[in-house]
């Protein structure tokens, strides 16, 4: 079958020659429907951060059920699913209330499909547990790949905060992009919070108008922290949430987020912050978090199911994976870009 | 001045010579711009659920101040505020938390003003405590007096069940009327749960899809617990608000609630409940709250605020209050009546 | 092997010739250290609550891993574990969240091993799926069999309730027997609540204050509610935690639990309450709970561990199985009875 | 009357010649029974944290009520209570959660008394309002006034945790001193998690191991990190709190949290930390709280009256201030110095 295989620095190919897998015991065999691009595909493709292994690219997966170990039970032939995408151990706590995204052992091991082991940009793919689907129902795979990824880490990452973000707060988003622009329509939906959005274009700022930011920012402006104290007032922002994690937006999350408040970064921008004694707010947790729950990736399933929540989605082909990559490193995809076999 | 009063078993007259209290040390002078009419005063008028004592009527109440006491800090002539409605003793942990609505002393004591106490159907009221003011800025009080109570109550008891509101469950709100009503807004607004809604005419349940409602089922059916079974599938309605508290009411909301679901009765239909091992699904949450938090109520200021929940009003003056009751004994009231001196 | 079978209605018989199961896939093969004695086998034995089918008792059961199917990973030969009881379907959102006991698919399926599935009073017991195991480490299996149930079942009530359960609040135990005897010690571990316990003897009362009761009430005191206000003030009781479930002691606990308390109604013992308005103080939550989740057994591990909980153990050989029922008909056992293959 | 003044930089003076306040409206007047000596009190005498103001310190104060100005309920002459510390505006959103130490005006006003305003160090303290008080009953004030600080601060530390300090994860308490010695005792109480004290003294250590510690550690030692990861194992630590706040301890404590942990800084030793992408584990909230809310002080109260917690004291006179003060800045304070007047 067809995938597109990282080879190691820089190396990707589109290969025809990968054995189609045969399921056994819990295991799954998936016909893709789509697979999500990813800009942390890059961080491993350009930068190495996975080494010494050829795998299958794509950690954003959706399709439909080809074939079945023989001890799986609850699935069958045909049945539309999401790939959860961070495998843990399956035992450990975090594992057993599904957030194998913080799987005890995750220093220890491959984190899943598409980083380190073979992912969903191929005909085929092989899931080693059924614990690791979640079924999207009547959704179009194709359109669901990006679910697991660019609307469960925002959902997470929100979800965390939901006690703070009642409707006589504020919550500032920083960065409109892939996961930012689904982090403000789930904030629509879920929240009361008033939203204050910031970027640093335009076109971004009026598109986070339409998605219901009650406020934009443009976060160039040298004066981006005190235009949002003066929306806020003193009590400033009780959550923020950074989807670009350069030092520059972490240092603006920090002069305007509230006593008792959070500041979430999310992006992994490679942003610095010295933390100090009164340098934050008292009170205020900050927080690097990191993908999100598989019953999380349900509720963002349900949210999707209801049309609550739209990503924009770009389709290509499996034989297309460089050059998507290439208008990637080039800023130039809108939305997510969906490999479809 | 001018105020309703309450003299007893089906006496309510409207009188003109009323002194207009003086505030002093922390007490605040209100000028009423709206008391709204809620059902719970015909308790009072018609069923006698207060005796011995004769008082201004109405307990929705919001205004500007007019005056304060010598000690009264953080507000001045002129601020628009809401009066929170249940008082407390102010210094218990229910009240240090601002929900005076549980009280530790609530069996000893007045409820508040229109309830024993004198209420904001008048030209002024005085409100005992600072404490009980929660300011609401731009919103025009006629428009906000009934927040008070018909959206502070609904909203309490949508964030007692907040956490288990998500995208991917049922919600069933049983009762589309004065609370029902702003209910659907609130869950719209703040949960991605979908809203299965219930009531007995076209016309409410019509109403019920406009405000948010995915799905609409009479209640009347005999087949309603089954109607909606279907729509939910075998893991049922996570949470159910009953907004009637009727014997059948109640009935349909423990036949279509969830294991480890919550089954919120607020009306006050008087319905009943045979509770037995096995009756309910293990694990169900059976509460029958009241009203709600002074911080509850800054948050549902914050909704009316963004514009996010809108109350329908009916606007009469002091004078025709008892012509209000006798159109609300009728169920003639759209909404909520507001009474303006 | 060795087995005590359930043969239908008051049928019980000690066999040797069941065959010695063999896992495959993902299931696991335990040799029995030690299986519990529960209260709720009379249920089935006597009252016929599982019909149409034979099967092995026994639902509390520990062991060490003798074999292992092909696709188990992350257990080995000779782990000691114990056997999580409610077995749901895996998949659906509690089950993912490690609360099988509130599996969707509950009133679909036979709940697990000696409920209608082979248990665990045998020389082995095959468990269907590694998932199910939780790891108990150095600790007996036993000693440990009864954690999975007369622990885990008051501690998962008590979790339910810790954010109410705060040193200068008080909650009341009613029933001192096998779960409410484990009960006291683990709110006297992880909760500061004052703790009034009450039961019908004064051997019981003597073993509450030794266990960390501050209080003592005999519930067949006709005065028994008034004793216990006399000691929470108008305050009352925040939580309640009723071991029994008669219609007297769920009399008991309406009568002394708090405004927004909570009442939990574990023990099985048929009791009725009518619900109505006013009935109950406003914001109670009541609940009859059933059993707890997986992550909840490995915190209850946990406490077992650092010595934190103690349950009383009488030893029985299989063979002694219906001696045993017949001593807990009477009432004699003392703590809980745990078979030893 | 006497009081212990702050003059301005190193310049405290023992005066005879206040004139005893009187109080009005809400005011209390309190006969203090003990007012605490607190490190923080250093801050102000020795660094000039507070300038331009002359005052009485004394922030742990405690005592009978001598007066109530007329707008007073709820309290009279005699009853012993606690003063809070953090006085906020009383009217936003935390100031009624009773959150005063995260007021949102926090930073437009002085915080309370002995910190900018007369505190306790007198014969009399003037308290604003008798919401700031709360109601010891039968405690010594003698030894309870340092509840206020010494006992509020890590309870509210502890208790913003709770969720995650249950009894199969461990917490690592850095810091065996005023503060630390309460945070071991809190979570012997009210959390069944597993602790590891660190210090630098045999005697800390030994101290630790009484008052519930299971492991301690000598953080001096160079792999102090790794000899508590072998404790731990892989999953490290869920919740550090850090009670001395150096650099050297946040590096610490960085590295045994465990993936979605807490990392707390309560200490206020100065230290730095260099915060990026990776440098903690996924989902770690990292915070810098600031003592605790009016209702989590009811809640030490109640540890306190239930003798579940104990502080050690030193009494000293009034006239002995500077005297305490000195040995406070040698180190020879043992447990916490209380003046009484």
């Amino acid at each position: 079958m067809k995938a597109v295989r990282f080879f190691g620095h820089k190396d990707v190919r589109v290969v025809n020659d990968i054995e189609r897998p045969v399921p056994k015991g819990d295991e799954v065999l998936l016909k893709i429907g789509g697979a999500g691009v990813c800009h942390s595909d890059l961080h491993i493709i350009d930068e190495g951060t996975v080494v010494g292994t050829v795998f299958t690219l794509g950690h954003e997966n959706a399709g439909w059920i080809e074939e079945i170990g023989e001890n799986v039970e609850g699935y069958k032939k045909g049945d539309a699913v999401l790939v959860y995408g961070p495998w843990g151990c399956g035992h450990c706590k975090p594992c057993q209330q599904s957030k194998e995204n913080y799987c005890d052992h995750q220093s220890e091991q491959a984190y899943g499909g598409g980083l380190g082991l073979d992912g969903g940009m191929a005909d085929y793919m092989l899931v080693p547990s059924s614990r690791l689907l979640v079924p999207i129902y009547d959704l179009d795979p194709v359109i669901a790949a990006p679910l697991t990824d660019a609307a469960l880490t925002p959902y997470s990452a929100i979800k965390r905060s939901l006690p703070k973000l009642m409707a006589d707060e504020y919550v500032v988003v920083i960065g409109v992009g892939g996961l930012g622009h689904v982090a403000l329509q789930i904030l629509r939906e879920i929240s009361g919070a008033e939203i204050i959005a910031c970027d640093v274009t335009e076109d971004k700022l009026a598109f986070a108008k339409e998605l219901g930011a009650a406020y934009v920012i443009n976060s160039k402006d040298a004066d981006a922290a005190e235009q949002i104290q003066k929306i806020t007032g003193i009590k400033k922002a009780k959550v923020v949430l950074d989807f670009v994690g350069a030092t520059s937006t972490i240092d603006l999350g920090t002069k305007v987020v509230s006593l008792d408040g959070d500041l979430t970064i999310v992006g992994l921008g490679g942003g610095h912050y010295q933390y100090s004694m009164n340098g934050l707010p008292f009170g205020v947790s900050m927080t690097n978090p990191y993908w999100g729950s598989r019953t999380e990736l349900m509720e963002v399933v349900g949210l999707a199911r209801q049309k609550k929540i739209h990503i924009e989605i770009e389709k290509h082909k499996l034989d297309e994976a460089n050059e998507v990559y290439d208008r990637m490193r080039q800023g130039k995809i809108k939305g997510r870009a969906v490999l479809i076999p």
